[in-house]
């Protein structure tokens, strides 16, 4: 801060000092998930990157697990946008891409699996991460409630298992087999889903 | 042994005493993975358990990922046999039982789970994880295969992206959002597959 200060957390006016270090805070987070998984984020270092201090970090979030749950949140409203392309299955194959690409490049499996494995360890990082991917679900489901509407499918599609048959097998690969998510997986998952 | 020495595992001779040795140091491995997870597979505890040197066990088995995955075909070819009902929606609802039977238990979680994180931890667990489940899906292939063949869908299907859309998101519960393996899910997830 300029006035050698720092922003107050509790100010929340939009745009302001306060959330400007929170955008700081969290994009340092996704950084170091990328750069070294789940357990290269301390907060000695965020602190040093966000250019504040650590007890700010600390008061804002005294668990590390929720500092990396909204750090996702986050970087997930931006790299995987919620399609609106018209069609049931062009908005599949959009999102089981933007899914695809968010966790199998380098940096991307580095984050995800290395917070699976946290997880696995830590019972409130488990609590943490099924939040976290219980609203990414959800934020996704209007993909399916539009083609309901626009007849593309039938009313007895429940929307919450049909986004899980996507972003499921994509898991799946990245987790259990390592097989490639590669195009052609992907538009053919999609395909599949869209026509049941 | 009766005579104080210790069974050959280089002897193959079906049903004789390697083939003994060889079932009870793997029904050992499961018995430790179900108890405490990968960590716990420890070959003095396994030979402990299955009443051999532990010299035998490195021999047959010089990897602990190897003796793991071989100890997961033995228990999976148990556990989750396959289905051939007749119906390809009944076999899917029939491997979607049991896959989750298998992984969902208290056992089976922490089985399930600590692999996953051993394979996330370590590229070579990661492999070998790998062909396990690539084994584990062609041998499930058939029920597609059948279903072509009986007509009740078109030969379009690919019969390995079919089974892993109905496990990709079983897995995705148990490692991602937690939420219930229940048969209300397993059977939408079945009928949805078969839907297609």
């Amino acid at each position: 801060m300029a006035d050698g200060s720092e922003p107050r957390v509790g100010d929340q006016r939009p745009g302001g000092r306060a959330a400007r270090v929170r955008d700081a805070v969290l994009a340092a987070t996704t950084e170091l998930l990328d750069e070294g998984g789940y357990d290269a984020v301390t907060y000695e270092e965020l602190a040093r990157r966000a250019g504040v201090h650590k007890t700010t970090v600390y008061r804002r979030w005294p668990s590390r697990a929720e500092l990396v749950a909204d750090a996702l949140d986050l970087h997930s409203e931006e790299a995987i946008p919620i399609p609106d392309s018209g069609s049931f299955v062009g908005d599949l194959r959009l999102l089981a891409h933007a899914v695809a690409a968010n966790i199998s490049s380098e940096a991307g499996a580095r984050r995800s699996t290395s917070i699976v494995a946290a997880a696995i360890a830590d019972a409130d990082v488990a609590d943490t991460v099924r939040r976290f991917m219980s609203r990414r679900i959800a934020i996704a489901q209007p993909i399916v409630e539009r083609a309901i509407a626009r007849g593309e499918i039938g009313d007895a599609a429940d929307p919450h298992i049909v986004i899980e048959s996507l972003v499921g097998p994509i898991w799946f690969r990245l987790l259990l087999t390592g097989e490639p998510l590669d195009p052609p997986f992907l538009d053919a998952l999609a395909d599949a889903v869209a026509s049941r």
